[in-house]
């Protein structure tokens, strides 16, 4: 028989298996599961009814481009309408440097292709989203982490380690960011201190990678949309590479993202997508587009904004209910995600299979962390449960927080191996 | 200002444009241009109101994972629809060693990245598809062509080519075909040829990847079905790595292809999807899906063979008419391309500023040559254009070829330079 090791490339070793993907995978095998796992958009508030009026008019056949292969950089109408977008944050886009991507992931991917030889440095904030931390691996990047505050990334820590490495004689191109509620941490990055990363960026002469698909669901309650400003909306030096998604705003299952930056990467990345999959799903972009020009993106948004605020609402209640004073957590103030510190030395890799027999899974925090770190921290996604059944997972939660904390009894659950 | 130089990876530097993507803007920026360029199935052949009646079905709102974010290998009823697909063509495949991808082309892609070490080699027949050519470039491979006879690749070529690599030290790890009406050539492979390439690829230890777009295109007049078995029915030894797609039987730009294989390759391929986009388009994969499960698509492909056979006739009687004797072409058994030898030292290249400037479009053959020969080849795909305008199409490509061979008035429109 065949021996496969003799043929994989070196490259095929960096590849590892998402925790959230695999925690999707078990989801899917079981019953009864609250999920605060993967990131996903509530499926009961995507526009159904305009969905089906677009598709139907799509698909009258009047148009064959409508299902024919497509243009590599992506619908062109829908380019535009992304532009718009990025106007209306602030940034000085055009559709001739920006390229709709096979959702956001594949624009991490395809520049990961376009920067990264291997062994370049990619600096990443503890903890960061998996996504790209899985995308930037697979391309051969060395990601080192940088300390994160509770306006975002350390600015003494990450020069501190950039000077550092570059001593060492390493090449570090990239520092990669989520400044609006960052996936997992929730976290804003401060006004002041996107100013100063620019600056930091032409000083020390790295790529910001600006990955935003959580601006709209910003929680009124609690943060004013100019908070929310993408660090590319202040760049005069072409130092940022802006993405961003209509996953969370209209549904990912359309897998329409893109990326926006200088000429220059841009047409590199447009030639990679090439070799990658030719064009995006051409219905899909024009579905979104339609969604785009009839003005329903813009009427959709605020009532997701208001949705996910009383979903974190209901899940900030129900931990402090049940959990108060044994984990901790800072309110998000927008996107999907509660990052919760466990306390009491207790892991997340230690308490998820006694989440998983009470019937509740999340994503352990050391998924976040390039440097292996993050132990003590758990992801819990409240975007995709209904209200009450957020807080029967919180419950859940805390009867396996009980498990793991309580002696010989709960020892049989402990010790339980996990089918993860 | 940033200097990007300094940022893009090695890996960028063998991106190249594809003469056909490139063909295809050409054509998206130009009034009545016939385009026999890109391999586009004719629109009005897809099934629009079927596709609209599933599209409303899916889209009725009570199963939301229609939209939402999907397992990375696909949707699971899809996958077991491709098996379906290949035990109809006498493979004995397994979902779970199947894979969605976001078309054929994304199969070519993640291959290349977890094959191919820079510097190893893939053979390929001269002529080659562009699109595998384009992705095996971008992951590092070094391109080595093997001769074609009129029933595919040359055994004797490939046999001396593959020792000669080897004494050299190189690493000789794929061959690639396209078996049954080869993208460009339009060949198909004999099927005793089809066993002593299996027999080779053991003997060798070589891995074969088996691109099969074109399968259901076969022209009954000249092609019985058993004729297009393919090499992974016969594989007895895990040797074959099996891509195929919907785009040619239902529509492009679902973009929903697959691949099938050994377990040990497709776990890794399922690990660089995860990095590449996370999953295909979801409502892309279940509307293929009822496509499938209801009949539509069995039904939809006898149609399709007999179109693409009269468009394929059209466009052999025009060429009789108008070049019969000034160029040569085999009429191909199936599929979507006419592969013709220019003569009389004229090129492809030298031919397309008269052609653009008369209104009719193809690729030139060197576009498919990795040595970068082809010259005197250009293809012609007859699928798009409705009759007529194949006849007009080719009307026009005489008219060029009179325009490139006659001097000085012509001579105005051979120096024009092209906008390519």
């Amino acid at each position: 028989m065949t021996n496969y090791d003799s043929f994989l490339s070196r490259a095929s070793g960096h590849l590892r298996q998402s925790a959230i993907r695999q925690m999707g995978m078990v989801l899917a095998g079981a019953k009864d599961i609250v999920s605060f796992a993967p990131g996903y958009p509530a499926e009961d508030l995507f526009p159904w009814q305009a969905f089906r009026d677009i598709a139907e008019g799509l698909l009258a056949g009047s148009d064959g481009s409508v299902l024919q292969y497509g243009p590599t950089p992506g619908y062109r109408p829908l380019r535009e309408d992304t532009v718009a977008i990025m106007q209306t944050r602030g940034i000085d886009a055009h559709s001739d440097r920006t390229l709709i991507t096979t959702g956001s992931q594949q624009g991490l991917d395809l520049l990961a292709r376009v920067l990264v030889d291997p062994g370049d440095v990619f600096l990443m904030e503890l903890p960061s989203y998996t996504g790209a931390i899985t995308a930037f691996r697979a391309a051969g990047a060395d990601l080192v982490g940088v300390r994160q505050d509770a306006d975002g990334i350390n600015l003494d820590d990450l020069d501190a380690t950039t000077l550092r490495l570059r001593r060492e004689g390493r090449t570090v191109k990239v520092l990669y960011l989520v400044p609006n509620f960052q996936n997992p941490s929730g976290l804003l990055i401060g006004l002041e201190k996107r100013l100063a990363l620019l600056e930091w960026a032409s000083r020390r002469d790295v790529l910001l990678i600006e990955d935003d698909p959580y601006r709209d669901l910003f929680f009124t309650d609690v943060t004013r949309e100019d908070e929310t400003r993408p660090l590319a909306a202040d760049d005069r030096d072409g130092r940022v590479i802006y993405l961003s998604s209509f996953s969370k705003t209209l549904a990912p299952g359309f897998r329409v993202g893109w990326v926006s930056g200088p000429q220059a990467i841009l047409s590199k990345l447009e030639l990679a997508k090439q070799a990658d999959d030719l064009c995006s799903g051409v219905l899909d972009q024009r579905v979104v587009h339609e969604a785009c020009r009839s003005g329903l993106l813009a009427a959709h948004v605020p009532g997701l904004r208001a949705h996910y605020q009383r979903k974190r609402d209901v899940m900030s209640q129900a931990l402090q209910r049940a959990l108060g004073g044994r984990i901790s957590w800072t309110p998000p103030r927008g996107g999907f995600f509660l990052w919760a510190a466990l306390g009491d030395g207790v892991t997340g890799d230690q308490l998820l299979p006694a989440a998983r027999a009470r019937g509740v899974i999340y994503v352990s925090g050391s998924a976040f962390f390039v440097d292996g770190s993050g132990q003590e921290y758990i992801r819990l996604s409240f975007s995709a449960p209904a209200p009450e059944r957020i807080e029967e997972g919180v419950r859940r939660l805390a009867l396996a927080m009980d498990d793991v904390r309580s002696p010989a009894p709960a020892g049989a659950v402990r010790d339980r191996p996990s089918r993860a």
